[in-house]
């Protein structure tokens, strides 16, 4: 579809990086950049545009004056720094041409609407800048307080609140409609669908996900002529934790996914043996049983480990991002919608955060996967040919015409 | 003695850390006011200033104007961000007491000179902000370029050329006089001395030292989706080489130091399996073959397990401060100045580069240590006892007068 394909190009030129991937941290001018341009394809597209005070944006078509439930697809415009062109974008640009799609339908069948419809962009979904993630997705829900996202600072100690400001997306024309169903289309990011040879998922819940952020405390000292015996290596014990954490995950053999993707070293200087440091663990698995078995253990060992050379260990944060379904009878629309485009349809389980998962805790909310070529995402590399974005366009734009044109499900 | 505490305390306040430390590092805003006091007490004294292109100050005493030569004892005022009140400090104050004591007892003693005398604070010995260190000294020696100094660039890409002029001590006021010698008095960081129940170490030479940078290349993915087998993880390939150095050295069971204390992850977001990460490692020790023995081993180690796990490896930096000797006839002269003063003197060899090995390579250059209590150093609670700081106050005077009043040495 080239209206799809050209899309997401001019939006992958937005923080487009070298060898082809995108650099488009939230709430940076670079994302500042890509809002404006969906606003202005918001509108030409005749649908209302709306922002509300986390920087979430819309895009309405009135369908049906007579209600005020309104359906909403969508996904993100954020990008990891080493981001791919579909993560997120697809499911906002798609979305805004299945918005457009389905109006049409609607106005060449009138009076077959019963609900209106709405584009979405969620502002913070990646958690790259600021932490945690699925920020306007979870305000959105009501699972996170306005205040509190507000004050999620990044690196540097900018908050998100002022960052929202400086780029002018602190808006004040919040959705008007009453929100009953969110669907959101999405690359998979894992190999799962492509095993398969399938061309669509219904995602039916999602992986428990455990963030443990560790500090290792130790002591400074030279690095040279400091005896052996005497230094309490906080970067030691640190390196110790991370290989101990696939370890304790081979060793489970449940299928596990863990990572440690983020670390903060203080002094960081090649002289001086670091005395703190923190890093970022994260376990995940369908059963909740297997991510505690796992971390417990993990815990457990790397503060004996820690302990051996002198190094104190305490926890930052634990957030424990509980498994959880999705809306069955939504699943069971996406899985009727594919089967009669005659593609071919499984359901699986997301193995991480998407704003949907956020949005299920205030509506029954959907999810659709189409491949991605090896399982890559977060790589510039990362990719879904034309043809397998095209069905999942075609299953969106049937659900959502399903969605509106119903008031049973 | 009161007025080195005093001067210790003065240079302690600017940069001070809420836990009794320093944090003054090279050629910043701090750097700036330690060095505009050090102008003022250089001034105070009647010593004459001068600056260097690369920001090295000196104060100088002449006490025979019917020659060029002159003795240089100094130090440095930068710290590392973690550093204690005596590292560097020590040597440049006690010096420039010292060489006003030295200038004072010529006056008394009319026609005892026979050389010109100058204290020296030396531009970022530490290398904590700028890589190498010991640049100031290594221009003045000739080890290195003003113009390859001048292009060091700290981690925000700030030229060293360009701090200078930011701070206003790019200097075009050199040294005029003819260094024949010099003396630097330091606090050992290690804790040989206090083992000894030693007061004074004169320093014969210095260990090896081999700084090894190393580049970890794996590739970026989704650290939640991305099946754990297709991962090529560059942190864990770290990790497990950062454990690995302390393993070889141990195994060498030959007294080696090693360390890895600086790192930097790429993207380094929480969500992203890091794709490039970079360590800084050192391995030292006073018998080079035992330095290349690690080393070697080291990395032929962690370049297979690397690979074991998809992450391949380049060396980005390899550098090799060999053993070296000081100028014997140097050490010699501070034993009989300590023994004659009543102190309890030994010679040892520096685990870590010092000012005084850099400027060995231009001419004959001098260490003297006094003891650190528990080899606590680039640590806030690094610390000297007065007294000891005293004594070798005491040594440093009677060596440079020594050293002034003879042209045999």
């Amino acid at each position: 579809m080239t209206a799809l394909n050209d899309l997401i190009a001019s939006f992958a030129a937005i923080g487009a990086t070298e060898d082809g991937g995108v650099c488009r941290l939230a709430v940076t001018a670079l994302d500042k950049e890509a809002r404006n341009l969906f606003l202005r394809e918001i509108g030409n597209r005749g649908l209302v545009p709306r922002t509300d005070a986390i920087g979430n944006m819309f895009g309405v078509a009135v369908l049906e004056p007579a209600t005020d439930e309104i359906v909403i697809t969508g996904s993100h415009l954020d990008s990891q720094p080493t981001g791919g062109r579909y993560d997120g974008a697809y499911g906002v640009l798609a979305g805004l041409l299945a918005v457009e799609a389905v109006r049409d339908r609607c106005l060449a069948n009138p009076g077959a609407a019963r609900r209106n419809l709405a584009v979405a962009n969620w502002t913070n979904e990646e958690g790259a800048r600021f932490q945690p993630s699925l920020t306007g997705s979870s305000v959105f829900a009501g699972g996170l307080s306005l205040q509190d996202a507000y004050a999620c600072a990044d690196s540097d100690g900018v908050t998100l609140g002022d960052a929202l400001a400086v780029i002018g997306y602190c808006g004040i024309t919040p959705l008007e409609h009453r929100p009953v169903r969110y669907v959101e289309l999405h690359v998979e990011q894992g190999d799962r669908l492509e095993q398969a040879a399938g061309d669509i998922a219904a995602v039916s819940g999602a992986w428990m996900t455990r963030k443990i952020s560790v500090v290792f405390e130790g002591d400074y000292s030279h690095t040279g002529p400091t005896p052996m015996a005497l230094r309490r290596d906080a970067l030691r014990a640190s390196a110790r934790a991370i290989e101990a954490l696939y370890v304790e995950v081979a060793r489970e053999n449940a299928g596990a996914h863990a990572s440690a993707a983020r670390i903060s070293v203080y002094p960081n200087s090649p002289n001086v043996v670091a005395g703190r440091v923190r890093v970022w663990f994260e376990i995940r698995h369908e059963d909740e049983a297997v991510v505690f078995a796992i971390s417990d253990r993990f815990l457990k060992r790397i503060e004996r480990e820690s302990r051996e050379i002198g190094v104190d260990i305490s926890i930052a944060a634990d957030e424990r991002r509980s498994a959880s379904l999705l809306d069955p009878a939504g699943v069971e629309l996406v899985l009727a919608a594919a089967s009669d485009l005659g593609c071919k349809a499984l359901t699986l389980k997301t193995v991480t955060g998407h704003d949907a998962l956020a949005i299920q805790k205030r509506i029954p909310a959907s999810l659709i996967f189409v491949p991605s070529r090896g399982g890559l995402s977060h790589n510039p590399r990362e990719f879904t040919a034309p043809e397998a974005l095209d069905k999942g366009y075609a299953v969106l734009v049937e659900t959502l015409w399903r969605m509106v044109t119903t008031r049973e499900s």
